[in-house]
């Protein structure tokens, strides 16, 4: 519980938390109105919360970045576990997309700008204020440019050899998913000469990856015309427009409709969103994975591979396979697991907070 | 229980299993000695198991695996996931190591000979009659040459850029362990300039990798002179001798020795022997491994790797995870998960038998 003197803290404070016996445990941000109303930014009482802070944090996480990727195309800053809680920063290249989706961020947002121009050299930084968790720390949803001038069409981002559209300020999050670029890289080398199918597809994540790892085709099925419209634009640039389709639809329905059109792929990937994003929404959430499975199985070859996504917090890694494992055999199919895949390095996690692991991929040969 | 009848078949015998009703399961391999009396080789009745049998299951594991790996040195077959219960076949080049460890393969060892001969084109199959588990079906422990002619000296193996030397004919297994390849490629994106700690290295497995990434240097500890001996030569053959330096001993004592000495790393590597192999070792093998954690994140720099192995079965993600931050928060450190690896993708799983998945590496930084 909160006193009144906290309570009375405007959102963004940084304060020193005791405890009981006042002994000090370390910085906060404080928003007292949220369900997390303390942040832990420092267990050093003594830190100065600046910018020469901010840019020491982001060496730190530059340095994990550079040494694991060639190119400066990454997720910057992962929140808790980069020492930034509820901040994302994503780099593309010249420019930086950050989400301050916490009351101490969005005080400190001039300097944490400055801070990040200096230590990573970009030239434009955007402002994305369209997470939900944006409203629970009392902030507004407008995003703005923090430096330099905000680009005016999706700018090219080459992942696995493949090339995706980032729309920067018009797209889902920050413009890109990088965290599944393992998971994409891992399902090119299963690709080469297939049919390959990617439900769930978004920008072609998937898809396109496939295409570069030497894929005979490419479906992308995806609810958003615009997103599909990315993919079309990637496998435009990279050469492979005459291999890649798209159908744009809910994808049940795609699913449903290709396996009684007698369908069949080498590769077929799902990569949903999260249908079991929280605990309530846990067993409604399997039985969606199930029937991703069950719909999706039937669609692969004799032999052919299988990788389905999850990226719910609150199903955890046996919980998800077993569901899987549910609609595959309902499929009336039996399964190997060649590959257990989470999200890239630019991903870390604070190992205390499992729930943070929230993405999984599960490769099966069926 | 078994009946009299089939308590009297020969080891190896194939036999159909039925259910209570006398309706038809599936096709057994029969060891009636064994606590895995029976082994599931084929659901199909009618399933003929000889050759051709063989032949085409073997067909099946090597596309998976010339699908993800460009050249012919692999895992072949990895037991159950691979639809042969209880033998693993290991290839190099034109040389196969076989281990049938259940009496069903060894009473058709020579037509398994024939059929990987005859799939793969190898010219060399070695039988390797060391495991522990061919005492509990009743099989004696000699070697064998199955095919052409035993090597008189170790192979080279190309990996991750590294050369590993394997001893196929007089080594631990099957000469070389395979199953960690992606954590060694990960490792070693994370090893360029830096000094790299390999402890438990056996033939060099994460400090060669780490030379072939570019580290300035590797030190690899591990009890076994032999061992040390094929990773020197590894070293010497990819011109890295002068980079690369050994201590034979106990790994705990030579951690905490390092650790008297002040010696420092940017990347520290432990990947020890299974400490956990089954269920009544747990607990005591999960202190081991808080202990390895606790000697080794002292070794490492501020803002430097640390990575963490376990292949004991009976330590699942979850309680290895938490021994290894034990350890870690006992040495006053704190750590990012970065990465969360397993055995590559030529050791499938049968996700259903969960204990198969035995191999984890966690990546932390600290």
């Amino acid at each position: 519980m909160l006193d009144r003197r906290t309570k009375g803290l405007a959102p963004g404070t940084v304060a020193l938390l005791e405890d009981n016996a006042r002994k000090p445990v370390g910085l906060v941000g404080v928003t007292p109105a949220s369900k997390i109303a303390g942040r832990m930014l420092d267990r050093d009482p003594e830190a100065e919360i600046g910018r020469d802070w901010l840019a020491a944090r982001l060496g730190k996480a530059l340095s994990l970045r550079e040494r694991v990727f060639d190119t400066p195309y990454y997720r910057l800053v992962h929140a808790e576990a980069d020492g930034f809680p509820g901040v994302i920063i994503d780099r593309f290249g010249d420019t930086c997309v950050v989400q301050p989706n916490a009351a101490w961020a969005e005080a400190l947002l001039p300097e944490l700008a400055e801070a990040l121009a200096e230590v990573t050299g970009v030239t434009t930084i955007l402002k994305n204020a369209g997470s939900r968790g944006r409203a629970l720390e009392g902030l507004d949803d407008v995003d703005a440019v923090l430096l330099g001038e905000a680009p005016d069409a999706p700018v090219p981002v080459e992942m696995n050899g493949a090339t995706y559209m980032a729309d920067l300020t018009g797209g889902q999050k920050t413009g890109l998913f990088y965290d599944q670029r393992p998971n994409h890289g891992f399902a090119a080398r299963l690709a080469r000469g297939e049919a390959v199918l990617d439900v769930f597809s978004h920008v072609g994540g998937f898809a396109l990856a496939a295409l570069a790892g030497g894929a005979a085709s490419a479906l992308a099925v995806d609810g958003s015309a615009p997103a599909l419209a990315l993919a079309e634009e990637g496998a435009r640039r990279m050469g492979a427009a005459e291999r890649f389709s798209t159908r744009q639809g809910d994808a049940f329905d795609t699913l449903t409709a290709l396996g009684e059109e007698g369908a069949r792929f080498g590769l077929v990937i799902c990569d949903p969103p999260a249908f079991a994003p929280a605990k309530p929404a846990l067993e409604a959430g399997l039985r969606a994975y199930e029937k991703v499975a069950r719909l999706s199985a039937p669609l692969v070859e004799e032999g052919g591979y299988l990788v389905l996504c999850s990226c719910s917090h609150a199903a955890d890694l046996s919980s998800f396979t077993g569901a899987c494992l549910r609609g595959i055999g309902r499929a009336g199919r039996r399964a190997q697991l060649v590959h257990t895949g989470f999200a890239g390095p630019d991903h870390p996690l604070l190992p205390q907070l499992a729930e943070s692991g929230y993405l999984k991929a599960l490769v099966f040969r069926l």
